[in-house]
């Protein structure tokens, strides 16, 4: 990222129930105790252009929505989520933390949708212009055990995505590795299959060696 | 276009006040009297998930709307419209009269919301694979003719794009221009400030040649 702003961008990924949210939820809590300005987010964010955006994607009725309108839609969304949220708080100093980016349409639109992970980092290269993420956490959970943790849990609703064939989730766990090759210096990978504490400890330490390159403390 | 389909896709091009609407409904009738399958129609098109990505575009309250997230919602509501729409129509044989595709978003949002034309044809092609228009018709006319023309019509809804300065419109002018110089063979100028009977018989001639050129007749 060579934005001119000070704050880092730290995005978090991996597939479905692979504890993303408890897990940002933390890292939040622990650099907010460190004396950090933090935000967390996801997309869309709060921000009703946004919103209104992923609305019309996971409406559960829109069965015959074409892949690419599903991927120029989730970058349209990110687009207008980083200018409104993202980019103030990179510009105030904030570290922010992102539950899902870029590495997501690349993943599920790209690979497992089928359209190419190169032609959806063209459209997203489009949309975030710059704002590539400092460094990545990707939460590593193989998909039979992140849909068993779902299903587990009554009070996450299932959605559109949820229900696809775990084909599909296999595919995106593959791109993720593929995405781990190809950005090795960016991408961080955590067994999230290891106990939460574990986990936390784990991404604790690759974001104190994200925010340490970055900062030269 | 080589995707392998018998029709056509003839686009209409112009500045807010060329007439395309009048103009692509005469020869609408005119192809249908020669006897061919014919459709016409205009994006969103009443696709409803591209109806409800252009309701998100077009809502008056969105101001803060960036322009590469429009960009992206255009490319979007074009791509399943040309799914759901005009490719089916293609596959039956049918020459397709579109008002407004690709170039429409390269003069507006690439040129006069200052993307950059390159730029928002990349994320154009991503949308519509091999479907560039066979021709184009372009109806050359003045901002200020135009929009004066718009101001006479009580019967026409003034939309977000209308308000905009006259400067945005002398861009979007000068972008189509340009696309003349860039497309000489796909695009073709008529001069929109003659006489309507003038206009519709110099673009019954173009699409003419459009056909016999594609059609081999």
């Amino acid at each position: 990222m060579n934005t001119g702003t000070n704050g880092k961008l730290i995005t978090f990924e991996g597939c479905e129930g692979a504890g993303k949210t408890t897990v940002i939820e933390r890292v939040f809590e622990w650099l907010v105790s460190k004396g950090y300005k933090v935000m967390k987010t996801r997309e869309p964010g709060g921000i009703e252009i946004a919103e209104q955006i992923r609305s019309v994607i996971l409406d559960p009725g829109h069965v015959n929505m074409d892949s690419r309108t599903e991927a120029l839609l989730y970058a349209a969304a990110r687009r207008q989520h980083l200018i409104e949220k993202i980019m103030p708080a990179l510009e105030e100093g904030h570290i922010v933390l992102c539950d899902r980016f870029i590495d997501s349409s690349l993943a599920y639109q790209g690979a497992a949708r089928g359209i190419g992970m190169d032609q959806v980092l063209e459209i997203n290269k489009f949309a975030i212009g710059p704002y590539m993420p400092t460094g990545t956490i990707y939460l590593d959970i193989k998909p039979e055990i992140g849909l068993q943790r779902i299903r587990q849990n009554d009070n996450r609703e299932i959605n559109r995505l949820d229900q696809e064939k775990m084909e599909f989730h296999e595919k995106v766990y593959n791109a993720y590795h593929e995405l781990l090759e190809q950005y090795p210096e960016r991408i961080h990978k955590i067994n999230a299959e290891n106990t939460l504490e574990q986990v936390i400890e784990e991404t604790k330490q690759h974001v104190s060696n994200i925010l340490l390159k970055e900062l030269r403390l």
